[in-house]
Formats: structure tokens, C-alpha cells, sequence
């Protein structure tokens, strides 16, 4: 029941890595991702581009500079490594990685609208600042400039880089849309909850992971190797997501405690409890199914012991450690699945590297 | 102060057309468009699929198959048109009018929900059916299909067009940012009013116009042509519409009498009449100003006598007869623009033939 701590969840399966390697990879793709991010937000058309630089968290809602609070930017660092992976300079995978990051936001934004979520990275959201229509709209802008700044390329890897993102975007549409119909439904099964998250957070990272090399002319062979390596690190990243969901420190995560729990998803950790059987399980489900009846208002005014005793039994019923496992079983597959292709030897170190820190990640 | 029947208003300069010919082009069009149409909506996840199913009219609220009104079909008989002139088969245009037909209802989907409009084709719109998250959710998705049915062909045909519906969609999206833009300003010049028609209807159909030629291997300069085409005779439709949007037949185009009135549109005959000067320009200037002070409600409440004095200003300050010339000047732009490349003679006659159409239609 204590909160999780840095690499406490999930580290004893994995070799320790150079997080100071990891930091300089993040630190890279920020630098070198970053100026064509605000050139390409900066081609829309009032006040789109100021609605999208607020987004960012470029400015503030009275349209001052900040202090961006960016994000771990794995993904950059992903797209980079990728172009590296394929004998590529690391720069050829800056324009994947700008579209990659547009596409991301692009589904933030119309998904904070679509749950009524009214903050995002401690600040209100943009349809809460700025109206539904300019969420709707700035969404869809920054979609149609991730496909722009990769064509523009012209050449025929661009057109690959696109199709992948294309199918990488219906993916997280798909993902958003099981999400939306699991919110109505009693019962989500373990299968399809990592549907959903494949969809959600597997599929973008399986893009970030493999846009560099098909921007560096990689063959689809090696593109699908790195696809599927991404794929399976979203999955334990996402895996990882869902213990801090519940049992992450408040102070890292800057969410509420329990916070899925007050939100009534149905996580990972969640679903296992609930497939595993035994007595927890079903005390679990019943309670519930209790909440089930509560309106949201009314699960807002439990206490912090309410949400802690759901949390024990989620634990007692093994979701916790289940959804530990699983993220080092996703981790696992993500390094063994680099074994299909002839990959440097160094950089090969550095995408294990990557995807050793997003298990152990702490927000 | 007449309500416009076909052909009334913008005939006089134009010869007339073949309409057997435009009916056969705009039939062609339907008919090899909607079978790939409606395998591309069918790729989609439930209930997405059945969400898109009844946006375009192929079932309807309980899931049962209507007689659907699949509207004018312009842009896929463009499109098709557009491959002949590039000599090709018009079968290389079908991906092409089906991705365009994507990016439209993509674009339909949401204006509605931003708009707050409740009813489209005589049939509440998908956000009042089935609710603000799913009119996003699919809308994004049918944007997405549009990019995947192009570059799922896989050539760098594909690639290039991709990159003309991206610009489009993007000026597609800079329109309705400027017509919400607008809304809230008590001015819009002429130039601002023809800029925002140019993104949210001319761009599309230039892309109609051109993208069936791209596919069919025609150089930049063709396409550019094309394009050019396009575009114009999309600001000739939108002046008739505009034209329709206040004095047309409500048997014909199935709005209510003086529609955009009553929706305060800043189209351009009223731009146009305000920006005439004069008695009559001053007047209405006065009583919009007035109008602007009252809630929708208060406006609703007016009855056909108000918005007939309203509709009597503008044609007397000469809002009508200017955009009735404006329409047959952006026709005329359109025809011209044809000569600055080779066409065969029969497919430019067709493309002649489908733009005078356009001027002269009633709904």
C-alpha cells in the first residue's frame, strides 16, 4: 500500500543501465526535435498557433513564455535512435519524430475534451481554457501538420513514414474509442484492456521506435522489428502507468492519490484483480459494483481509506504484482523482439537503455 | 426579395450546358466511388463504423438501411474527370474521390459539433444522435482512412497526392478557424470573407480537381492547373450558396427561408452590401449592430417579415447582384484557367460542363 518510489515496482528483473546515457538520449531528441516542433506549430493560422503553443506549454494563458515543462520525450529520443539503428544520421529522424509528437498531442487534445479532463501537466486543459471548438480544431490541425512536415520531405521514405504513422493514428483512435465503450461496462477482460493499451500507447511508441529507420531508408524488415520493439516497451510503459495510476507518489506523479482509482478506470492492475478469483477478487467486485450505482460527485466525496482499502484489495487479489510482471514480461519481449535484425552493437545498448528507464520511471 | 429557382440567378453569362451529360458524370462518380467509400468506413472499429454509416446517410438513427441522399457528388466526378485529363483511366481517380469524400466528412463531422448545428441533410447530425465524443472520435477517424486509402497504394503517386489533401485539409481547417474567428467580429471585409471561402470550399474541390490527375502520373504544372480550376469554381459554388443560403427555395434547399440570417453568416452578400456604402449599406449596418445585442433566442423570434426587410437591404445596397457576378467572375477564372494546359477536348468540355452546373444549381 506504500506509494511507489523510484525503480522500486519493477527493477529486480532488469540490469541496471546508465540513466546518465538514458538523459543525454532524452536531452538529444529535445534538442534536436524541439526548433522544427515550434517552426511547424508556428505555420498555423491565428490563434491556432497560440492556442497549440499554450498546449505545449510554450506560453501561459495570458500568452507569456514559460518554462515548458516537455515531458520525459521519450519518444524524440525513440525516433532518433531509430534513424541511428538503420545507419542513418540521428538527425534524418527528426522529421518522424516532430510528426510523431504532433500526432501525440493531437490526440491529447481531442481526448482531454472527449473524458472532460480539465488538467494536463498540473495546468488546465485547452478546452477548458480555450473552448471545446478550439480543442476540436487545434486537434485536428496538428494532425494534418504531422502528415504535412513528413511529405514536404517528398522523397518515397516519407510516403513509408506516413503510411506508418497513418496506421500508428487509427490505432490510437481505435484505442480511445474501446476506452470510451469500456467506461459503460461492468466487466473488461485482461485481453481486452492490453487491446487497449496497444492501441493507446503501443502503437505511437511502435512508430516513434521505427520512423527513423524508414525515414533512413531501413528495409521493412528491420522498420517491423523496431515497430514491434516499441510496441511492447508502450506496453510496459503502459503497464508501469497504470501501478503509478494507483500506487504513485503524489509528489512525482503531481496527480491525486489513487487517482485512477477516483476516476473509475479499469487498468491493468484493476482487470487482474478481478480475473484472478478468490475471495479479494469478489469482495473487489462487489464494492464495485457498489460504486458503479454512486454518481461521480458522490465517489469525489469518499475518503483517502475508502480508495486505500480498493487499492489492498486490488493488491490482495494479485493485480499489483500481475501487473508488475507484466511489464517485465512486455520489457523482455521488447529486447529479445531486437534480436530479429543486425543492429550496432552501441545502439542496440541505447534502445535497451531507453527502455530499461521507462519501466523504472517514477511519473 | 423572389426566392431563387434554377438557373434564375447567374445563367445569363454562361452557355448552356449538357445537364444530360453532368447528371451521367455526376452518376459515374457515385457509382464507382461509394463501393470503395464504404469499404474504407467499414474497416472502422464498432460502433465507429455504424456512427459513419449514418453520417453518410446509409442507415439510419436505429441502424436500419435508407435510401441514402448521398448529395451532389461533385468532388468525386471531379476527381475522376481529373484523372482523364491526365489521360488515364477514371477508375485511377477512385482512390483519390474517396479519400476527398473522407477529408470532407471528416471536416462535416466536426464544423457541426463546433457550430452547434443539430441538423445536416434534413437529419439530426451525429453529435446530437450519438453524442460530442463520437462526432470527434469519428471524425478524426475518416481523416485518418483518407491518408491510409491513398498510401496504401504504395506508389509515389500516392505520396504526392497525399501531400495536396494535407495542404487542402489544412486550408480546410484555417477556414473554419477564420469563420468561428469571424462570428465574433461585428466586421469582415470582402477580401476576408473570399480568403475563408477559398479554405473551406474552393481548396477541397481544387484538391478533387487535381488529385485524380496525380494519380494518373500528371506533372506538377497539369495538377497545378487543375488545382487552379478547382478552386475557383468552388468559390463560384460558394457564392451561390451564399446567394441560396439567403433567397433560396426552402423546397429546394430544404433550409429554412432566409437561413443564413437567421444564423447571423457573415456571407458575402451581406459583407458585400455592408461594404457598398450608401443609404441602404448604412441602414443594415445599423440594424445588424442592433441584432448583435440579442441573444439567438431573441433573434429566433423574429418573424419572416424582419428577415425579409433584412434580405430587401442587402439587395438594395447590391450585396446580391455582386455576388451574383462574383460567381459568374470565379466561373469565368475557372474556364481560363483550363487553357494553361493541354486537355483533350471532350474531358475539358466536361470540366466545362460540370463547373457551369455548379452555377446554376438550386440546392
Amino acid at each position: 500500500m506504500s506509494t511507489i518510489t523510484r525503480g522500486e515496482t519493477v527493477t529486480s528483473a532488469i540490469p541496471a543501465c546508465d540513466t546518465g546515457d538514458v538523459s543525454a538520449l532524452l536531452e538529444r531528441g529535445r534538442t534536436l526535435a524541439a526548433p522544427v516542433l515550434r517552426a511547424a506549430v508556428n505555420r498555423l493560422a491565428a490563434p491556432m498557433d497560440t492556442v497549440a503553443a499554450y498546449h505545449f506549454g510554450w506560453i501561459d494563458v495570458d500568452g507569456r513564455p514559460t518554462d515548458a515543462d516537455s515531458g520525459k520525450a521519450v519518444r524524440p529520443a525513440l525516433a532518433l535512435l531509430s534513424a541511428e539503428a538503420a545507419g542513418a544520421a540521428p538527425e534524418t529522424g527528426v522529421p518522424g519524430a516532430v510528426a510523431v509528437e504532433l500526432v501525440h498531442n493531437f490526440s491529447l487534445l481531442h481526448d482531454d475534451l472527449m473524458d472532460g479532463d480539465e488538467q494536463r501537466r498540473h495546468r488546465d486543459t485547452v478546452w477548458k481554457v480555450h473552448g471545446p471548438a478550439q480543442a476540436i480544431l487545434v486537434g485536428d490541425a496538428l494532425f494534418a501538420l504531422a502528415n504535412e512536415v513528413l511529405l514536404e520531405l517528398g522523397t518515397a521514405e516519407a510516403g513509408r513514414a506516413t503510411r506508418r504513422l497513418t496506421t500508428a493514428t487509427r490505432k490510437l483512435i481505435d484505442g480511445q474509442a474501446q476506452d470510451i465503450s469500456y467506461e459503460h461496462r461492468e466487466r473488461v477482460t485482461v485481453a481486452e484492456c492490453l487491446e487497449m493499451e496497444g492501441n493507446k500507447t503501443g502503437a505511437l511508441l511502435a512508430c516513434a521506435a521505427s520512423i527513423g529507420a524508414v525515414l533512413g531508408g531501413a528495409d521493412d524488415r528491420t522498420a517491423d522489428v523496431l515497430e514491434a520493439y516499441g510496441y511492447h516497451m508502450g506496453l510496459a510503459f503502459q503497464a508501469v502507468d497504470d501501478l503509478l495510476g494507483i500506487w504513485g507518489d503524489p509528489e512525482a506523479t503531481g496527480k491525486q492519490t489513487w487517482s485512477d482509482l477516483r476516476q473509475r478506470k479499469k487498468s491493468l492492475p484493476v482487470v487482474a484483480a478481478l480475473a484472478a478469483g478468490g475471495p479479494a477478487s469478489e469482495r473487489l467486485a462487489a464494492i464495485l459494483a457498489e460504486d458503479a450505482k454512486l454518481t461521480d460527485a458522490q465517489l469525489a466525496d469518499f475518503d483517502e481509506e475508502e480508495f486505500a482499502s480498493r487499492a489492498a484489495l486490488i493488491e490482495e487479489a494479485g493485480g499489483r504484482e500481475w501487473t508488475s510482471q507484466e511489464a517485465r514480461r512486455q520489457h523482455a519481449t521488447a529486447i529479445e523482439a531486437l534480436d530479429g535484425v543486425d543492429i550496432p552493437s552501441d545502439i542496440r545498448a541505447r534502445l535497451v537503455a531507453l527502455s530499461d528507464f521507462v519501466v523504472v520511471r517514477k511519473r
